[in-house]
């Protein structure tokens, strides 16, 4: 995808900043992408209901996220790589990043038995006992053939008392220095991931001893995980803090459209969240006027376009009418289209943001962008 | 959809025929389609997993049929009516078929009476009771805007006594009869029904009698409801006889690809069927070299296309291999995948009996490709 004289993989080109939102371009293997960014989550190699052309055609898709311990399980690091790699496997030929998988651990597994060696789970599938290490990790997304990965980490629960999230903090980064010990292909960018629960200084000092390492990018991890807006966003804030300015940084995790221009503001480039499609699934749209609700009998014939200001596929040839009507008889059809809708909204909302951050109103168009979105949303 | 100089509404030009079958192209209010031809089942005003562009793009669909018992429950007729239509609210322009709602009826609802005056019914969703007459049915489909409208049937179990399958096919004659003196929206086609259970000699004179009503196609209704294979062939050969060579004919909810092959060799023009969709998230596919399971073990390393003499977007860019990880994973996409291959696989065997019928090989390429698809299909 690169020629001759593209920047090389991890060159992150800033072209433009607005306070501390910035606005430029991440090189990897398989072609840049723009920042700020959103990735739509993949996460057992495919994104829920949508094909990879109408990701990279009506959603306007640059990268996709896919999930390591999913991976993992099924169908196996070694059986995708037999098969050419995750980008051949999914049909994706643009940049894929994948999480380490520790999230994930921490989340769905059971049986969990953390050692400063590494985690040991069994699957939330089938029971099987599994150990993750910082060197199995990054061996599997070097199987999977990614563009970026991450390192692995040691997620703590968003009311775990100091000691443990400070225990938690420190095994992570010895287990991120692991991770840059172990051979990678050539181009795999490696990401780093700030933790240390809800305790700010903690954060502020691991974040500090990560960049010690020379990360190409960092990401922020362990937020939006049930603790109040208020502490995350003011989390997020210490956490950026000490990251260098020339490097891409990724809030994972993160969030409701609002979220997101709130962090772009704070100077975060990557951003990955399983609302967009999850909340499609469930019958809910994200618009310019605010959150629909597609079950509610008021849209039972309402003959316009779902989100009026937008030009989706989905806007552009069904009524809101309709798509209640799939939600309504639970026909596949609903999800597809509400997923591809929420998609193109939110990587529009990303596009429009870069687009301020280089006409140098990224404040004025924030402000009156969030009092609209939070106008009209239905329950 | 129709220029000035097309032909009318109803015209059924004939171009080809081969031994009993033909190549024409039928035209209706919303354009003309090609006939042999299949008709994607879109029940609920969606097929099931795919968008109207895929329908349209990558299955080549030309008409598609839905179905008035479900369309009058979800979301009711004058809904549909007030929206604009069917075309409009589902978002397809090219011909619509809707079968009259009679099977639906005696399939699905419970608490069947039946009278000489019509159907009363519960609805299988909510249980409300309601009414089909001819009459009503005729109503719906107007409401609806189709370009092809059926009459009301009634329907008779594979093992209905003779007395039981008489009585239904006089009294389909005269609901019929009824349904002809219903004002419909000009330029929409009206099709009569062939019934008279598994009984040869009641469906012959029944067939002759509904053409004394000189209906613009007729269609042969009742079959493949649970009977022999070779007891379907014998009666789709006695229903079809009396019917007139320049209409089109139409063998209802048949079949399976050989089926296809074989009864338009007998002269049937249109079928639809929801096997390519109901197998397809099923995870079975229909390919030149018979039908594949995906969930089989042996498929999990399969890096080729599922049907290598395929040329849809699933089979140009997926392996085998990763319609089997979809399908063990149950991620959306595999039905969605699966069932576009499928009805691409149909609407591209169609294309190819047309062929032979022009070039007047229809005979000899049937009996090559039966061969072919019964030989290697799993279980």
């Amino acid at each position: 995808m690169i020629g001759a004289d593209a920047p090389g993989a991890g060159t992150h080109a800033i072209h433009a900043r607005d306070g501390r939102a910035r606005a430029g371009r991440l090189h990897t293997a398989h072609g840049a992408f723009d920042t700020p960014m959103f990735m739509p989550v993949a996460t057992a190699a495919t994104v829920k209901g949508l094909t990879p052309r109408q990701l990279r055609d009506d959603v306007g898709a640059q990268i996709l996220l896919a999930n390591t311990y999913h991976l993992a399980l099924r169908p196996g690091a070694e059986a995708v790589e037999r098969l050419g790699g995750l980008h051949r496997f999914m049909s994706w030929d643009g940049p894929i990043l994948t999480d380490s998988g520790g999230f994930q651990v921490f989340s769905l597994a059971s049986l969990r038995k953390v050692t400063d060696d590494g985690v040991e789970f069994r699957s939330h599938l089938d029971g099987a006992k599994l150990m993750f290490t910082p060197e199995r990790v990054i061996g599997i997304q070097g199987k999977l053939g990614v563009d970026i990965a991450m390192v692995l980490d040691e997620c703590v629960a968003a009311d775990a008392p100091r000691a443990v999230a400070e225990r938690a903090a420190w095994r992570s980064l010895d287990w991120a220095r692991r991770c840059t010990e172990v051979e990678r292909p050539s181009e795999q960018l490696l990401f780093g991931i700030v933790q240390g629960g809800m305790y700010a200084d903690i954060r502020a000092s691991h974040a500090a001893a990560l960049v010690d390492l020379d990360f190409p990018g960092y990401a922020v991890g362990g937020l939006s995980v049930g603790e109040e807006r208020s502490v995350m966003i003011e989390l997020a804030r210490e956490s950026i803090e000490p990251l260098p300015l020339d490097r891409p940084r990724y809030l994972m995790g993160v969030g409701l459209p609002e979220d997101l221009i709130r962090f772009v503001g704070m100077g975060y480039d990557m951003f990955d969240c399983v609302l967009p499609t999850r909340n499609g699934r469930n019958g809910m749209l994200f618009t310019s006027q605010g959150r629909l609700n597609l079950r509610l009998a008021r849209h039972a014939e309402a003959d316009r376009p779902p989100d009026p200001e937008c030009g989706c596929y989905t806007c552009r040839h069904f009524s809101l009418a309709y798509l209640r009507h799939l939600a309504t008889t639970r026909e596949m059809l609903g999800p597809q289209l509400a997923s591809l809708h929420n998609l193109h909204f939110y990587l529009d909302l990303m596009k429009q943001m870069r687009a301020a951050i280089e006409d140098g109103r990224f404040s004025a168009w924030s402000r009156s962008r969030l009092s609209k979105l939070e106008e009209g949303s239905e329950p």
